[in-house]
């Protein structure tokens, strides 16, 4: 059970070369604005994405998949009932699924649902700092996909999730903030032009699912996904002339991401 | 009021900065194919962008939004159900909404709806030639998303239906034309790689809804959005070796630009 | 009637030069995840994609479009209707159309969508090694959109539902392998890296439908479409430093192809 920045260190490289291994078969059921740069992602990580979104298949292929995303972006009426089968499937099959709650707080329909969902015992979620204290129940929610609130604002709602729900709760931003009730973690890295393109945080969803398909201990392996994806955000940085130019470069720095690139610790205690 | 050239050389770059500073709330109802390349276009200029688009959740969002789009490109049932409520409420709160028709006048369903959508008071409407003429009653439509008219055939149609309607229109092409029922202006910047790249257009129309905003004058707001979006793509275009790396020089350029690129005239008369 | 690898590198360039001189309208019926990658594929290759989906519209375009694509993806309600309103239009005026039946076998929806389809008599169907296999009734599909077999395997299965379909038949796989019920070819270029970015294999299906669009000879025009294709991935390749970058210069790759590129003989007997 991977807890301190060292173990996580030696943790991380196996993590990812595991899900390049395995190849994990990732349901996402996301939101129409990032489903393709999702399913990029997943491909440059070397897992393989499946967007199996409609009633009556949902339920069916999340048994069979290794992971399963459902994220709240754009939650049209059939896409709603979609997600609560597939996560009704999940968690019935065992199989870990993760919940994005986009903009949970500030618009009623995804509210409604996302207090739905946590009844089906997600393996992890994920959001911004504003997503995870309104549904901790602690506040009233952002606006759209950014975050009014800090991370360390966060914390507190993000540990009181972790405990109700007894799953893995992770809360992007600047230093990210990965909990279950007992261990936690913070990740200081990524890039500022990972919020300049539309999924950078949605993807990450999808990553974790990925992750969590593989490693049954899936609080190392959310620590792990976010290690490696900000990390591949930084070299990509490096490369990037800007928000387009960083895209492509991201993808690109995912896929050929190695062994010494996470050689260094990565996570702060 | 800026109207002449000299007083839109004036306007633009302070424009732009007023859009970065701002970051202004940019609600997307907008058709499958550009959802991404829209959400990136806006990220690019300093904006944020959030794809509202179903019923319940569109209506209340647009009274919070700072500027709202609806593009006709996919207008599948709920999103005619969403784009209505959403026009309704941006009307009713005063929030500048902008509607883009794409291939009115050629396909039946969504040529109702925008006749519907016209009664709500859009700030700005933008569409190719074909689409102004066939809003204005004038004439049958193109083809898809092609323009069969030239831009100039299109400006009687454009000044007649800025008179009925009350609002900006610009119609998109080698040399765009943005008329209020007093002022015009044309743009003649751009490069025809925009147009072999998906959503060239469409986030056009986000990016005008950006710039209304944030300006009362929605006349020189959106002679702006026009300008700096094709001033942009002409600084892409340099860099560029064919339709695919354009894009992503594109969003790099949109990023980058400075005042000094907008310090030549590039608004006619 | 091109037959023999000799016919087709004669046949090969003088078909992609039809098709960027007539810019075919393909309508795009196709899944939520590869909309705008498929757009950019059919714009860097010359042709006028229009993505009319929705029931009501979907018919009466494909009677105006050149050709018409139908992927079954993601295969919403709504986009159920319009794919068999689309295809029976498209049957009944001569338009020549794809069908690419996405994970038929693994899933009930789309299985049951694709049998009604057949009935409406697609110009092409092109799927990999399982969906063929599926599709022709001998297999009980893959996982998802991954394929579980190989080209070789699914070479019987093709020709049998040429047969029985009357139709061309493409199966994509490392060697492509196309076939009527008198003729077949194999094409073996293309790059693992089409099988990193997601709509890899979908716009293919695209490209095929543009292709079909300007010439009566559907084999010989199906060929091409993977000739021109596959080419432009392995040219694309050279310059790529990953998914990411391959993506982009796929895309102009497509768009600078030139006959010298096609002058080698690219098609095995």
């Amino acid at each position: 059970m991977p807890s301190t920045p060292a173990d996580h260190t030696i943790f991380i490289p196996q993590a990812l070369a595991r899900v390049r291994a395995d190849s994990p078969l990732v349901q996402c059921l996301t939101n129409s604005v990032v489903t393709g740069f999702t399913a990029n992602v997943l491909l440059a990580l070397g897992a393989s994405p499946a967007m199996v979104d409609i009633p009556e298949e949902a339920g069916p292929f999340a048994r069979i998949a290794s992971g399963v995303l459902v994220n709240l972006g754009t939650p049209h009426a059939e896409q709603r009932s979609a997600v609560v089968e597939a996560a009704r499937a999940a968690a019935s099959a065992g199989t870990p699924w993760v919940l994005d709650p986009v903009a949970v707080g500030a618009l009623p329909v995804r509210t409604a649902l996302a207090r739905e969902l946590l009844e089906l015992r997600p393996a992890v979620i994920r959001g911004n700092a504003s997503e995870i204290i309104a549904l901790a129940g602690a506040g009233a929610g952002g606006r759209g996909v950014d975050s009014s609130h800090g991370v360390e604002a966060a914390e507190e709602s993000a540990r009181a999730l972790a405990r109700t729900t007894d799953c893995v709760v992770a809360v992007s931003g600047p230093v990210d903030f990965v909990t279950d009730k007992v261990r936690c973690a913070r990740i200081a890295h990524g890039d500022v032009l990972l919020t300049r393109v539309t999924g950078g945080g949605c993807a990450l969803g999808a990553v974790m699912a990925a992750f969590a398909a593989v490693h049954e201990d899936r609080f190392a392996a959310t620590v792990a996904a976010v290690a490696v994806y900000t990390v591949a955000a930084e070299l990509a940085a490096k490369e990037a002339s800007g928000p387009g130019s960083f895209a492509v470069s991201f993808l690109d720095a995912l896929a050929a991401l190695e062994e010494s690139d996470l050689a260094e610790p990565t996570v702060l205690s």
